[in-house]
């Protein structure tokens, strides 16, 4: 699904919820430990239980490489498996020099059926321009993220205008609204007015809401555009929602409800 | 190997030379392609050949992950095959937050024999300490790249101090010079004295040299401190010397060629 078909779907579903699939082996319910692949096994029940609530899902790689040859297995087994009705984000957070950035590229957009992909923008241009060369593809770059750490350097200002912001203005100099998007985190809403005035148009992936305590309602108010602009990611409290047979059932049950608030808020806009 | 045997080791053999493995598979000599595992048999020749003229391997995962299951496998292999000789930097340039990066730190420092990985430090502080909870292991932070792109962030400046000595300076609080080293690119020799004021006992891992144009002589004067401190790196020069039959041998020249001139400039300090 590339971010026109993504618009499309926020406006058909009403909401602009992504189920972010940090699929932590520790975490999820012991009766999946004894299937042939307990990641996929997990990620399967949950797709088919949240597909109608939310319109993208974003596996975090960290989760699947930490188990080696079988963890790819189950990411690659994940990604089809979602298929193309869903915008794909590998949450992979890559950053290297221009021949490195390409096979990346590479790998999640060949390789692998990804529609986006996380890019760190710490080494500047030459790691964020080669994902900007596929058609269709889209580049999620870390602009102020939801953690404790975002304040060390993100925040860091040089003549008033935070490093976050150059960010911002630096990449998006780089493409257009289609091919790049930003990560800004939920649990510093009172940014969004400063993001919004440089960034109006792009599409914004915000983690932060649940687990980390961020506001989807203030969100929504500072964050959202005419094309609502925004991906909201809910991962733990969905995925671990229970952790007995009924997990699938259990993580419907907050998906849903998140797709709901969602749904009031774009209706009241 | 730790840090301190990496030290041991760079007295021994006189040099501080880190081979590159950014194993391309459209690069590597069209007789290998016929192999089972043309990744893992590049690589093995590779070592083989010059396990005696470098201290150190860094695979650089972008390469392998490029061609998926296979590539990993050949990863796994390459990085056991190296084995505890030489100091194994797994360069994947990482950062995510606390949870994630502790999956991270998991995938490299146990799934995998790593000694050190390469860490992007966008996210801050809780993108790092998960790496330096294990003992025997080194987080690499990035602070000042060889690309151009490096222009764009690393060197803004905040009252006077640019990005990349913020990220020096906050890094090195978090850990000491056993368990953080930092990357400082060969292209910009110019910032090693700066470097070296605020950090003057960390290992530097130097890229830039070879291929993209930085001067061994130049990062070995402002750069080397009591312990040499320096992990030069040279990856293409060396992988693809030839791409005839003779690959691995003409690798070894080259290989061995850098440590003569390493040993010289060791001799003159």
């Amino acid at each position: 699904m590339n971010k026109q078909q993504l618009v499309e779907s926020i406006r058909t579903k009403k909401n602009f919820l992504c189920v972010g699939l940090d699929t932590d082996l520790s975490k999820i319910p012991s009766h999946l430990l004894k299937e042939e692949d307990p990641l996929f096994a997990f990620n399967k029940a949950i797709i088919d239980a949240t597909r109608n609530y939310c319109v993208s899902y974003k596996p975090n790689l960290a989760f699947y490489e930490a188990q080696g040859l079988v963890g790819w297995n189950a990411l690659i087994k994940t990604v089809n498996y979602i298929g193309d009705s869903h915008f794909i984000i590998l949450d992979a957070k890559r950053g290297d020099i221009g021949n490195t950035a390409e096979q990346y590229a590479k790998t999640f957009f060949e390789s692998m059926p990804g529609d986006s992909v996380t890019i760190a923008p710490y080494m500047g241009e030459d790691a964020i321009t080669p994902f900007l060369k596929y058609e269709n593809k889209t580049a999620i770059v870390l602009a102020l993220t939801s953690n404790p750490g975002a304040a060390d350097f993100q925040l860091i200002e040089s003549n008033g205008t935070a490093l976050y912001e150059v960010v911002l203005q630096k990449t998006a100099s780089l493409g257009n609204t289609d091919n790049i998007m930003f990560v800004v985190g939920a649990t510093r809403p009172e940014y969004f007015t400063k993001v919004r005035a440089i960034v109006p148009d792009h599409f914004l992936l915000v983690p932060g809401v649940g687990a980390q305590g961020g506001s989807l309602e203030e969100v929504y108010k500072f964050g959202a555009n005419t094309e609502v602009g925004l991906i909201v990611n809910v991962s733990r409290q969905i995925l671990y929602a229970s952790n007995g047979q009924d997990f699938a059932e259990k993580a419907a049950v907050v998906a849903k409800d998140y797709a709901y608030q969602m749904n009031k808020l774009m209706e009241h806009a």
